[in-house]
C-alpha cells in the first residue's frame, strides 16, 4: 500500500526494537539480501526449499543436505485426523487466513513443542503441512472431496500446492513460478507478522503460538492481502486505456490503490522486477492480452502520476491469476513461504530472548474518584 | 518471575510504543489504575463487568446500563455445535492455553468481524463465551460430558466460571473472590500479550487474529503461567519450615522462584495484598493449616533475603487451589479477565492507527557471493 506520510515515531517507524542477521530491507533504498545473498541471485537460481533452508539453518545446503531436507519436508504433509475434522467444521465463506490461523493454531494441540530442542522438527512440520492445510479445508468446503495431501509425485513445496488445489501436477512453468513466487515471500525482517512473532516467542511461548499470532497479523489489509486487492481492481478492467482512465479517477478522488509503494523502499521494490518477469512469461503461456497489458499500464500510470513504484505484491496477482489460483488464496500462498522467515525470527529470538515489554505514553485520567452506582449518570 | 537485571533497550524495556489511556503502571513504584481508578478501589467495590464496562465503553456503567451489560454477557454463552466439535477434537493432555487460542481463532471463522463497526458484538461474545470454551473442552476430555454452558442461574462471569467448572453454583465467598481475582487481572498497559494484540490490530486485521496472538503470548512462562508455577513450586512443601529450606536452597542453587518480583513495579506489586486477603479467607473456610502458612513463609523469606515482593501471581496459586480449581486452568481465567484489556487496547489501537513496523539492527554478513550447489561444503 502507497504510504506517503511518515509520521515521526508512530509505529515505531525507523526506530530499532532488537537485532538480527537474517535480511537487510532496503539498506541503500532498494536492495533485499537474506543472510548476505541478494534476492535477485536467490530467485535465479535456487529453491525455495535451499532459502529455507538458508534462513533456518543459517548456510546453503549441499546436495545431500537439501535432498534430504526436501525429503523430510515431503515426509510431513499428511495431516492427523482431528486436524481434518476441524477443518470441515470452517464453513466455505470463512476467510483463508482464519483457515491459516486455526489450522495452525490445531496443530499446536495435536503435535505440541514440549521443548526448543524439538522446534526445528516443527518449523519443518509447518513448511510441509501449510499448503495441505489450506488446500484441504479449500478442496472440502468447495468441491466437497477429502483430498489425499501427499502427493509424493511431487518434490517442491510450491507444486505441492498446485497439485492439492488443482488434483494434478503442474507443468514445469508452473512450478518454477511458484518456487520464485515463495522465495520472493520468504523473509523481510522486523515487518508487522515477523515482529507479532517475535513478541510472542519472547515471552517463551511455544512455536505453534508465535506462528499463529503471525499469520494472524499478516491477515490486516496494511500488511498481507496487498495482492489480493491489486487483483480485485485490475480484473474489472478491460483494456490499458481503461485502466488508465480509472486509476487517474481513483487518483483524483484520493483512493488506496494497493500494491504500490512501500513503508520502508523509497525507490523501488527489488522483489518486482522478478515477478513481472514470470507474469510475463505466464501471460504468453495463457495468451493473454488484457490482464498483463492492464498491469503495465498501471505500473506506467502510478509511476508518472505519484512516482510510486510496483512492490513485490502487484504482478503476483496477475501471475498467480494466470496460474489458475483462487484469489482468495494468495495470502495463505504468503503464508506457506513467510513460515520460513518467521520461525527463522524465533529461533533467533530465542536464541538471545528478553521479554519485549514496551512502555506507553499515558494519555487517561491522573485520578478518577469512585462514584457509587445509584449516583452515576 | 524475579527479573533481577535490568538491560538497557532490549526488550523495548522502558521505551515507549504508543500511547494509552487505559491503565498506569507503577508511575509511583507500586499504583495501579484502570482509566484512572485505583485498582484497591475496583477491587473492594466494583464487579468484574462493571470494569470490562469502565475499560471498553470509557466510564462506569449505571444501574441500568451495567444490568443491561450483565444480560447481554449472559446471552453470549452458547457455542455453535461446530465449535464444540473442534473443542472434542482435542485431546484432554494438551496444553488448556492451546484450548483457549484454537477456540478464540475458530470462532473467529464461524462468526467472522467483518467491520470494526461490530467490534462491540466480538468483544462481548468473548467475554461472554471463554468461560464456556475452556469449561467445554475441561469437561468434555477429562469426564466425557458434553455440557450445557449457558448456566443461566448464575449472573457474574467468574460464577459463570466456576459453575461450568463444577455442575453447581457455587457460594458467595467463592463468586465474590473470582470476581476479584478477574478485576486484578483485567489490564495491565502494554504487557507482552496486549503488545501482541496492539501489533496484530496496527495491520487493521479483525479481532479474533488480535487476541488469539495475546492468548498465544500470554501463554509463555515468562507471562501468564506465573501463578500455576508457584502452586506447583508450594503444593510440594507440607508446613512452613520446609517451605523457608527449600527456598534457602533454591536461592542458592540460584534457581528461579515464580511468583516474586515484576518488570515494571520496583517496591510491590498492589494487587498482591488484595488477593492475599481472600486466599486467607478462603484457608479459612477451607481448614487449611499447610498452604496458606507455607505461602506466606515463602512471602516473608523471599523479602528478607532478596527484597522481593510476590506479585499478582503469587497469592492467586492458593486462593485459586482453595476453589479446588484445577492448576492447569489458572492461565485461562486470566484470559477470560485480560480479554477486557486486549480489547480495550485493539479499540484504543485502531482509533488512532499506525502499522507498528519497527526496524533492526543487522548483525549478518555484508554480502554473500552466490556458490553452485556441486561447490558447497
Amino acid at each position: 500500500m502507497a504510504e506517503a506520510k511518515q509520521l515521526s515515531g508512530a509505529g515505531l517507524r525507523g526506530q530499532s526494537a532488537g537485532a538480527t542477521a537474517l535480511c537487510t530491507v532496503g539498506q541503500s533504498g532498494a536492495g533485499l539480501t537474506y543472510r548476505g545473498y541478494d534476492i535477485s541471485e536467490l530467485a535465479d537460481k535456487a529453491q525455495f526449499e535451499e532459502v529455507a533452508y538458508l534462513l533456518l539453518y543459517g548456510k546453503l545446503p549441499n546436495r545431500a543436505e537439501l535432498d534430504a531436507y526436501i525429503t523430510r519436508l515431503k515426509g510431513y504433509r499428511g495431516l492427523p485426523q482431528a486436524l481434518k475434522t476441524v477443518l470441515e467444521q470452517i464453513p466455505a465463506d470463512a476467510h483463508p487466513m482464519d483457515v491459516m490461523r486455526t489450522g495452525c493454531s490445531m496443530l499446536g494441540n495435536l503435535e505440541t513443542e514440549h521443548s526448543f530442542a524439538e522446534q526445528h522438527d516443527h518449523i519443518d512440520r509447518m513448511l510441509g503441512s501449510f499448503p495441505s492445510i489450506i488446500c484441504y479445508w479449500y478442496r472440502y468446503s468447495h468441491d466437497g472431496v477429502r483430498i489425499d495431501t501427499t502427493a509424493p509425485e511431487v518434490d517442491s513445496i510450491g507444486g505441492h500446492f498446485l497439485t492439492l488445489l488443482r488434483g494434478e501436477k503442474p507443468n514445469e512453468l508452473h512450478e518454477r513460478v511458484m518456487n520464485v513466487s515463495l522465495i520472493l515471500y520468504a523473509e523481510h525482517e522486523f515487518n508487522a507478522s515477523t515482529f507479532a512473532a517475535r513478541v510472542c516467542a519472547s515471552t517463551l511461548s511455544d512455536i505453534h503460538s508465535s506462528v499463529t499470532a503471525a499469520i494472524g497479523t499478516l491477515r490486516g489489509p496494511l500488511h498481507g492481502g496487498a495482492n489480493e486487492a491489486a487483483m480485485e481492481m485490475i480484473e474489472n478492467w478491460t483494456s490499458a486505456d481503461e485502466a488508465e482512465r480509472e486509476i487517474m479517477g481513483m487518483l483524483e478522488r484520493k483512493e488506496k490503490i494497493m500494491g504500490f509503494g512501500h513503508a520502508i523502499y523509497r525507490e523501488s521494490d527489488p522483489r518486482n522486477a522478478l515477478i513481472k518477469k514470470w507474469s510475463k512469461r505466464l501471460a504468453d503461456e495463457v495468451g493473454d492480452t488484457v490482464l498483463y497489458p492492464v498491469s503495465e499500464r498501471c505500473e506506467a500510470v502510478m509511476w508518472r502520476e505519484k512516482k510510486l513504484f510496483c512492490n513485490a505484491d502487484f504482478f503476483h496477482a496477475s501471475a498467480y491469476h494466470f496460474m489458475g489460483i483462487p484469489t482468495k488464496l494468495f495470502t495463505p500462498i504468503f503464508v506457506c513461504s513467510r513460515v520460513s522467515g518467521w520461525t527463522a525470527h524465533i529461533i533467533e529470538q530465542r536464541a538471545n530472548n528478553r521479554i519485549i515489554r514496551p512502555s506507553a505514553d499515558y494519555t487517561g485520567p491522573e485520578h478518577a474518584d469512585w462514584i457509587a452506582i445509584e449516583d452515576r449518570a
